[in-house]
């Protein structure tokens, strides 16, 4: 560095740009407008001319007055622009060498910046993590937002939102300051107590409020657990045709999934324990088996626990829509059976609430708070606080249970007539467990489920098919119906359509 | 299976638990109390009894009406368990034989779930993955909620809760129902460009709405970021000093975090160069540098995208507080100079609002934005919907710009009257840039930051150490203190028992 600024007086041209000679150096030919302030206009031009090798490291520059007076605009904005210019480093100033671009900017570096610039915009080769490749390479989960026989949608035109938004208000309008703080990992302690009394009334988990982390629904508590567990390629049993959504959390947490097939009695533990005994985890869907519905046996139940003793391994328990059953009472959580404190129970309220709202819950064992909550505070901090504050009010006053009551008498209905416009469709095979929102239609052998699910979308029903769930060669083709978010009218509108189609 | 029942009539004891011999079979000894219902109970009691080897495989159990009369209550909730243990595969019955457990369960699974129900609850062997050890490893950060000093809290007691409260209302009254179904990955439209306008204005980062990802604040943003581009022991240049929870974010993806200095021009570049030239990433908070708050210089901007485009790195801007500076004008991001598209910029509006909102955003290379829905699609689906909208009116409106300004004043005061408190201590060396919501007090060489921080959370004052933000040994201890969430009063008080203490 010199102290002097180079005499470089040539023109410079940039792309849309140019300068020109002037008594005191090189004025930029900007176009100032729109509704930025000028201040701002000139900066960014002086900074990206820098960054683009435009003006070179030791150029002079025009004086403030000069290119105030070229450009017929008043002084202020370009002293200002030059002002953080100088802060930021991008010129200096010589007592009686006037203003110039920093000599200290490396030229290599603006070679880069300035090739970079130059060349027309390449396509970055986007090394994504393996993590993301591993989910991008599952099949694609089509969404349509609208669509009649959305899996997973509940009734949302049925929710209670005066009762639900004056519970927010009240929580709003005169917020503690805690409240508006940063909170515990685990969530607020009175919701954590709210959720657990629920849970050991109405599911037989057996906790307390400490064992309770608030999630931002059960995907995301999938994905606590799995970065929690488990290591890069450690392996997971997963139902065989299982949930793709926890395909996708533990594809994205570098696990390896292994395939374990369902049967009548839900998981096969005997077929794990013959694939990959040593597996670190197993993620079940006992209540309700997604998407097939069957409930996990005594049996199995008593086979998956005795694994996860002998093997040291896990049990991820998703209990996703254990609210509505039809027939006979709740089936109990495997937590609750648990005596070594094997199982991490997730649960969700998007699905009895409605989806947007993105909060639900794991069940932790007490030996692995510590670690859960210390990754949960490195992955996001903590959960919002007014909705759980809203939330405890909803179940605490009743609102819940009234509203869990309310639905699971009208998905009965849709469900009932869901099956009997299936029945006159015939050619498919209705596999239901009287529970959920959904059920699954199993069609004939050879039928090429994707090839039907796209055609249906394109008449706008959103028919999930089976082989999205499945790992391995998909056994059976067949259908997934949700009737949750489905009217009657659109349940027997669509059956028409879909009749049409098969 | 026989078909039939053993006649096992001996005594089984339980811990607490009893049953006697009956007419027709051992009646379990039952504690029917609390607000359980009684099938309920019942239910449990036989469950427990199966798993725990109390009741074995084949063993008959008394009848119903028997149990009924024995217990002296009404046979139907004796039914209703009798019929959830026949569903559930607990129960079997025979003609002729009554009822018994079933004897499809293993009793080799029934043996390790009885053993491991026998014997004392031993401390689970808790193996973590690798990952929350890597947190675990990390020196904690002792989270003082109320107290004076705490970094990052803004003042809590200035933000309009009434414009908030109202906006919150207006969106949850009358929900349209694809703002209570499932949302985007990236989040709201409307939000999204929102936020891309007034990125563009106010801190010239060159994006459009497509871009912009809607997060959990920054720290879930840099945990989305980290989990899309890192795979494991993925090498990443952290500021050193630098952002704690950064390093948890990096700790917990699995990355390898490589200390890079930071002098009076923000990292060292060169050193980061000879340190780990191949990183993959490079985490800086080029307008503020956290927590000693100097400014990335020009210099150094071009020697990092320089570095970005020969090594095909990423650069991941965190500009957590970039609304607050004092003096000049903000410090335009690093994102607006990458031609090339190499920078992943973070943002958050939990420390402008409050922390429990728990709102930010990435803004995403265009190569980059389906990797990163995918990402986030299997990380947590989507951000609640409702915050997004009444933020989008929030700042559309005009209310957050207000707030800012009126934010800048009082922190601006509370910022003079910290360092003149400080002054007046002395023994400290102040350094501060005139930006943002805390201060670094740098300490006599050799002083116990750590233990003065201890001494001072005895006193109830948040003073965090300068070490807590080392990766190596610390160069010279400090103390961090917040002054956004601390009143003048509090300041001054707090400021008189510090000096006590050094």
């Amino acid at each position: 560095m010199t102290g002097f600024c180079h005499s470089d007086m040539t023109t410079l041209d940039g792309p849309g740009r140019t300068m020109k000679r002037s008594g005191t150096g090189l004025i930029p030919l900007i176009a100032l407008d729109g509704p930025t302030p000028l201040y701002r206009q000139l900066y960014g031009w002086f900074q990206h001319a820098i960054v683009e090798g435009r003006l070179r490291p030791g150029q002079r520059v025009p004086s403030t007055r000069a290119l105030a007076r070229e450009l017929k605009i008043s002084r202020i904005p370009v002293l200002t622009a030059y002002q953080q210019l100088h802060a930021e480093g991008y010129l200096e100033s010589f007592t009686g060498a006037g203003t110039c671009v920093a000599a200290s900017i490396p030229e290599e570096a603006l070679k880069t910046a300035s090739r970079a610039a130059r060349r027309p915009p390449r396509k970055i080769a986007a090394r994504l993590s393996s993590g993301v490749d591993a989910v991008l390479a599952l099949p694609p989960d089509p969404k349509q937002p609208g669509a009649a026989f959305r899996v997973s949608l509940p009734a949302l035109d049925h929710f209670p939102n005066d009762i639900w938004s004056s519970l927010l208000t009240r929580h709003a309008r005169h917020p503690a300051p805690r409240h508006l703080a940063y909170g515990d990992p685990m969530g607020d302690i009175g919701f954590r107590e709210t959720i657990a009394d629920y849970l050991s009334m109405a599911r037989a988990v057996r906790c307390d409020a400490s064992q309770i982390m608030v999630v931002a629904g059960s995907q995301h508590g999938l994905q606590i657990a799995a970065r929690a567990l488990l290591n890069k390629d450690d392996a997971v049993w997963m139902e065989e045709p299982g949930y793709p959504g926890a395909h996708r959390a533990f594809a994205i947490a570098g696990a390896r999934a292994v395939p374990v097939p369902v049967d009548a009695d839900g998981l096969d533990v005997e077929a794990g324990l013959a694939r990959a005994p040593h597996a670190r985890a197993a993620y079940v869907t006992p209540s309700h088996q997604y998407p097939m519905g069957m409930t996990l046996s005594a049996a199995r139940r008593m086979q998956l626990l005795s694994w996860a003793a002998r093997h040291d391994g896990w049990i991820i328990e998703d209990d996703y829509d254990s609210e509505y059953r039809y027939a006979g009472h709740p089936i109990a959580a495997v937590q609750g059976l648990s005596a070594e404190d094997r199982v991490i129970y997730a649960g969700t309220f998007s699905k009895v609430l409605f989806p947007a709202l993105r909060v639900g819950y794991l069940v932790i064992p007490k030996s692995l708070i510590a670690g859960f909550s210390a990754a949960r505070d490195a992955i996001d901090l903590f959960p919002a606080t007014l909705f759980q504050l809203a939330l405890a009010d909803f179940v605490r006053e009743g609102h819940f249970a009234r509203h869990v009551r309310r639905m699971r008498m009208l998905y009965m209905e849709r469900r009932a007539l869901l099956i009997s416009a299936l029945g006159e469709i015939g050619q498919v095979e209705i596999v239901s467990a009287e529970a959920g929102m959904h059920l699954v239609a199993l069609l004939p052998r050879g039928a090429d489920d994707r090839a039907i699910s796209e055609r249906a979308a394109a008449a706008g029903l959103s028919v999930q098919p089976l082989s999205l769930c499945c790992l391995e060669k998909p056994k059976r083709p067949g259908l997934i119906l949700g009737y949750g978010g489905t009217d009657a009218r659109r349940i027997t509108a669509g059956m028409r359509r879909l009749s049409a189609l098969l």
